[in-house]
């Protein structure tokens, strides 16, 4: 396999994806969620939880353990809150649900909550919390995942990498959006680093017995950090963090969590993750204009600080990714040649005419 | 001075507190609450957020930046939100007025959110989140402080260590709570180091020309890291939790932020710190007895995991300060004497009788 990319008109990648997901069992209206969520990821440089993840969520629909039909549904329900249950559909529609219901509740009462259990995989956090955005809200997602973090002085993978995703509109095109597991790394960097022989970095992994390791065979054979590493260097904190992340989903909505929850892409049992959305409306507390104001003199702040030596510049959380989804725009999604020969395989046995033809290779 | 520790009686050191505090100007029931925010963090075991502190609270009410007769206001107000004004008073006063809010609001309406604005340091942020315990609810306090922590490829200090707490009741008397800066180690370790020669650790602190150093003294004229260490570590997912606290404290509610903000324990002007609080009511989403039995269930797997090589124990938030707290309850609080000498020394200006007669020296 060459390392050579492909340029992928955004729209058309979407329409591609949206057509896969209805061949494996998708409704019309689900499949469109899902395309849309999987290729804002790639779009935005996160190839780990884009179109690549279609084979195995076909494979999971193949065996049965992920109902790509099911329609979520609202199990209890308050001003402020609700329960959703996503019936063990694709995690992207009932996260759009719970996180419009969200919304929706944000406007009526200046603040949503919504837990969803008996969920799948539902791509990157940030999709979600960043659908708070178009409605001038504050947006936060969460979900739990399967296991591969290690508790701070533990030598399993007992957490999963339980990514936190918030975002704050700043009035501008430029939001703030933190979208980050728990963990230092997630384990597709571990997999890169066995790949090319490169050694990994402190604080991002153990082996089999619970010691730190620089080598990652070794690590991913064992078990992933949390955030700061060992707990010498804080990583008590990440290790907290994902159990809390934890107990805000799987504990919350009533799915499963922590080592109850099956292996990553683990087709033998339906996952029953866990997700929670909240969206806040800053206006509860003061104008908008003042609260994006301020949110846009703190980035520009940051981005202006002195830079250490060797730095080219401070960023923000998001704007990496902001670049990234506009290079997609002018140019074409970014695909791995991997990537386009599996969603062309799937194309053909759905019978979907090709997508890959005439695209420009990079 | 030498490093002996004196015991004192939890309620004894709660009564001097107040009366130092009374002396200093605050109302008798801000008093009450200041002094029992700062005595818990000593009993918890957190020396740094504790009575030690007094001294340079009374610093900023003699310089007049710090109102202690202050009584907190609510500006604005719906069924799920409220902002508090703390009339730059005592942040314990402001924060636990807030907390109180946003707790009655959660079991009225299932959710509550409170911001704080016009403030000042508030002791422990686990304090507030553990209030909703009581209650049966989930709590979540942040607030933004004193610039400390370089951005991610910044040199300069820019944001606080601005805290998350989080509190999940389990139905039995160890519940989850999680109170962690965003930086890797707070200020006070590297003086610790520096007053030692001990080195620091990889992600703690850079030196002025933003390079990661193991010197205390150079990290302690540079900044902290934030959570993770250097970018490579993941620092930069602390550094954006740092921004978000800082988004959702001083942005939302209308106080200062980021590097606006004076130094710490600045005695020029007034603080203008904010605060965030968040009460959630677990039966808007399952029965309480369903969501304590698997919180349990998660910690208890947690603490009963495969351990590490030489890891005496898999310890799950807040039960270190928990057992300290109990130790205290048992055999009183610990109090460095440098501290109990301070203390004493405010006593004897506010004419309090002495409370470090019959205390037991370790």
């Amino acid at each position: 396999m060459t390392d050579t990319y492909l340029l992928v008109n955004e729209d058309d990648l979407d329409r591609y994806t949206a057509a896969i997901l209805r061949g494996a069992g998708m409704t019309a209206q689900g499949a469109a969620v899902a395309a849309r969520v999987l290729v804002t990821s790639d779009a935005r440089g996160i190839e780990s939880h884009g179109v690549a993840r279609l084979p195995q969520y076909v494979a999971l629909i193949d065996a049965g353990v992920l109902d790509p039909a099911a329609a979520p549904t609202v199990e209890r329900e308050s001003a402020s809150t609700a329960l959703v249950d996503g019936h063990n559909g694709m995690g992207q529609v009932a996260a759009m649900e719970a996180m419009r219901l969200a919304i929706a509740k944000a406007h009526a009462h200046d603040v949503g909550v919504v837990a969803v259990r008996n969920s799948n995989h539902f791509g990157i956090a940030g999709y979600y919390a960043m659908l708070a955005l178009e409605h001038d809200l504050i947006g936060l997602a969460l979900t739990n995942s399967s296991p591969l973090v290690a508790p701070t002085g533990g030598k399993r993978a007992m957490v999963g990498t339980n990514p936190i995703a918030a975002a704050v509109p700043t009035g501008d095109d430029r939001p703030f959006v933190l979208d980050m597991a728990t963990s230092t790394v997630p384990v597709g960097r571990l997999e890169v680093h066995a790949r090319t022989g490169q050694p990994l970095r402190p604080g991002w992994a153990i082996d089999r017995a619970g010691h730190e390791t620089l080598d990652a065979a070794t690590g991913r054979a064992g078990a992933l950090l949390p955030l700061g590493g060992t707990g010498e260097t804080g990583g008590y904190k990440g290790y907290g963090l994902g159990v809390l992340v934890d107990l805000l989903t799987g504990v919350l909505a009533g799915g499963l969590y922590g080592p109850l929850i099956g292996g990553l892409w683990d087709a033998t049992a339906p996952s029953d993750l866990g997700h929670f959305f909240l969206a806040l409306n800053p206006t509860a507390f003061n104008p908008l204009d003042a609260v994006q104001e301020r949110a846009r003199d703190l980035l520009r702040r940051l981005e202006a600080g002195e830079r250490a030596e060797g730095t080219v510049e401070i960023l923000v959380a998001g704007e990496k990714e902001r670049r990234a989804h506009a290079e997609a725009r002018a140019h074409g999604v970014r695909l791995h040649r991997s990537v386009a020969v599996a969603l062309e395989g799937l194309g053909q046995r759905y019978g979907i005419a090709g997508l890959f033809t005439n695209q420009v290779t990079i």
